[in-house]
């Protein structure tokens, strides 16, 4: 199902463009250019809840990353939002609400609203999980349990409509009712009750609360498992809007034919694929292994030049694949910088002295350089109309200092601006 | 959930023992024995069709194995019916019905009832699989597939009604839409509308052509994803009887510790489980990397002294420790005989010049022996009453040529029986 031409990507439009008196511009020169991506290029934005939000009033002991105290705001903000247009947000339900009935909910409000202000859409991870969950839930009844999920569920993606439209609606349900690598309250209410109803329960909850929110199921194992998880949840009438593909590398780069095969087997289901964590190492590989990403625990896991060539050629050769597949609607790299990073790991495209890998570059070429385009002065013709073709996302027109904006969202379509 | 005292398994029956005048018998001698285990102890019996059946009519290229011609039908019968009393007969649809529109109904018919005239409980195996597949259904219709795949079911089922009522719904449904090891019609069916319409086609056709059949899900992978498929497939709401666990362990014995917790993740469903196809080899072990044992091809594959004492004693294990777990209902062996049996294994109970093997005595010792009531005499009270303990199943008390027929079913329970 791949076209490496990544034609599926992109559109064309004839403009009609007219002046404020609302005639044609007839053989006049325009600049056109591209504002955004259609295709979300996104990537954590965990680093900005301490830097925008403010330290953290509740310490807790639970796993935290993504916490890059070296860069200002203005520096991260700038590496970060010349490739980025998308943020997962971390609501970790031990991070997020450490102490009962105190959640973190002005903080992220906060990091949302600043993300968004700055043309981002911003996304929440995970509305369901089995781990980093608070230590007050443990030893709570299976029915306090659920009632609290429940209640956790509607106020975050109630509470964030508007600011925070697309959630990670449960997180790892094919290993929920059987993960054994830390006690939680999740594991045993979903033992007792299923996967499916869990999962039920994490849409059904978020839906009622935001019904125009995409709630995305999310997993690691991408095996027949998580394929068979799916099917018995379309079956059961949960409608879900996005199947979400983890792909944390630690352990080297899987290569294009697995990652078309993996695509296809998912594609079938009809919905969009969600590359919502995406890792590729610039530093020794992780051992195969290995089998919970969690138990590799080293003192110190170097960048290396070595890496870091091996890991833009990946992160190049990755982007390009999986632009390739027409059900790929998204691609969430898992950090921006070293510092911080999950397992300590050099995942990040930045170094943990702030300067960029090759990986950044390789990325912002393609992203920003290959697949946009830059500001292009065209001529209209006779009739006032120029064509622009690029890939599909938002763009602005203009003549002098009168602009307007207008949208590729289709491979041929026309429309008449007006500048003012 | 297990318990070595295999309580479980055991019942108490208090008797009041009459004569033909119905008056207690007081103070007397009887003679009481086991007949038959509750347990369902199985073994296929694939040998049973060319011996009692005769030579199949239609000759076929497809997979064929179970077909040991050497012992004749009273010894192989002797061998068989010693230790077991269920047999699994082979309905694979390309041995089955290899010429379309002539199925191998005679034979089997035949087959089956010999069985039965010996107390012998017959299974069908399987509707619905994808591999052994008749070469005439390639290249047909989607639609025409799944229309002569429910014609199938239906005809099976329905058609030896009374003379089996346990059937292998579906074999191996997990992997069936991404099966690549053989072309075959079943495989795209089951890519292009799901596993569970599949799941459901076998249960739903075989329910209504036989209401009274125990219908089993069976499967080869005992992973997270065969938990999300039964999960799927209940939260459907297709009733399925009993699930199928296949053991198949030619690369060595997988252990007591490993089997419990596997039942015990299957257990969760309140179901049956049903062990439908357990190898223990005698010879040396399949490579661990062989990933679908079919791929293992070799020439010769002997059963050594070392072997068959090893087999013996994980004989000896596997069974205790399946019977100790409360949701096993039935334990298939795979084969009774080396002759013929699947990939050429020593996996055997019996060598293939017709001795048994140290497994098959230590099974006979354990299912006609410790677990077992020989003919026992035993005294009646001043009430005429006696009571009995043993493993649940059919029993005969007898006084002289006087006897009659007695069920111990429950814990603790109590009777009146009428000599006659």
């Amino acid at each position: 199902m791949s076209d490496s031409s990544l034609r599926h990507r992109k559109g064309e439009i004839t403009l009609t463009v007219r002046g404020p008196d609302r005639q044609p511009l007839a053989d006049q020169v325009v600049t056109v250019a591209q504002d955004r991506h259609a295709f979300a290029f996104g990537n954590i934005g965990f680093d900005f809840v301490d830097l925008v939000g403010g330290p953290a009033e509740e310490t807790t002991s639970v796993e935290s990353f993504g916490g890059d105290s070296r860069l200002d705001l203005d520096r991260l903000g700038e590496l970060w939002l010349d490739v980025f247009n998308t943020a997962t947000l971390p609501f970790y339900w031990g991070r997020y609400e450490p102490r009962r009935g105190a959640p973190d909910t002005e903080r992220l409000t906060a990091t949302a609203r600043w993300l968004a202000e700055r043309g981002v859409t911003v996304k929440g991870h995970p509305l369901v999980w089995h781990t980093v969950q608070p230590s007050w839930l443990l030893g709570l009844e299976l029915d306090e349990v659920e009632r609290l999920l429940r209640a956790r569920v509607r106020d975050l993606a109630g509470g964030f409509a508007g600011l925070i439209d697309t959630w990670d609606a449960i997180n790892e349900a094919v290993i929920m009712p059987v993960f054994a690598n830390g006690d939680n309250a999740i594991t045993p209410l979903a033992r007792a009750r299923g996967r499916i109803h869990l999962v039920r329960l994490a849409f059904e909850e978020a839906r009622a609360a935001n019904p125009a929110a995409t709630l995305v199921l999310n997993d690691f194992d991408l095996s027949s498992a998580y394929e068979c998880l799916i099917e018995g949840v379309l079956e059961a009438g949960v409608r879900i809007d996005a199947i979400g593909l983890q792909t944390h590398m630690h352990q080297g780069y899987r290569g294009e034919e697995y990652m078309r095969q993996m695509l296809d087997r998912f594609a079938r289901y009809g919905l969009p694929l969600h590359l919502t964590e995406t890792t590729l190492v610039s530093g020794h590989l992780m051992p195969p292994e290995i089998e919970d990403l969690n138990d590799y625990q080293i003192p110190h896991w170097p960048s290396t030049p070595e890496g870091e060539a091996r890991q833009a050629e990946e992160v190049e050769r990755h982007y390009r694949s999986l632009l390739a597949h027409p059900a790929v609607q998204s691609i969430n790299y898992w950090g921006l910088t070293d510092r911080g990073a999950w397992l300590g790991a050099p995942a990040g495209l930045v170094r943990t002295d702030g300067s960029p890998k090759p990986a950044y570059d390789t990325l912002k070429a393609l992203v920003k350089g290959e697949w946009w385009l830059s500001p292009t002065e065209l001529r209209t013709g006779a009739d006032g109309t120029v064509t622009v073709a690029g890939f599909l996302g938002d763009y602005t027109v203009a003549v002098g200092d009168r602009a307007t904006r207008f949208t590729i969202d289709a491979p041929d379509t026309t429309a008449t601006v007006d500048l003012s």
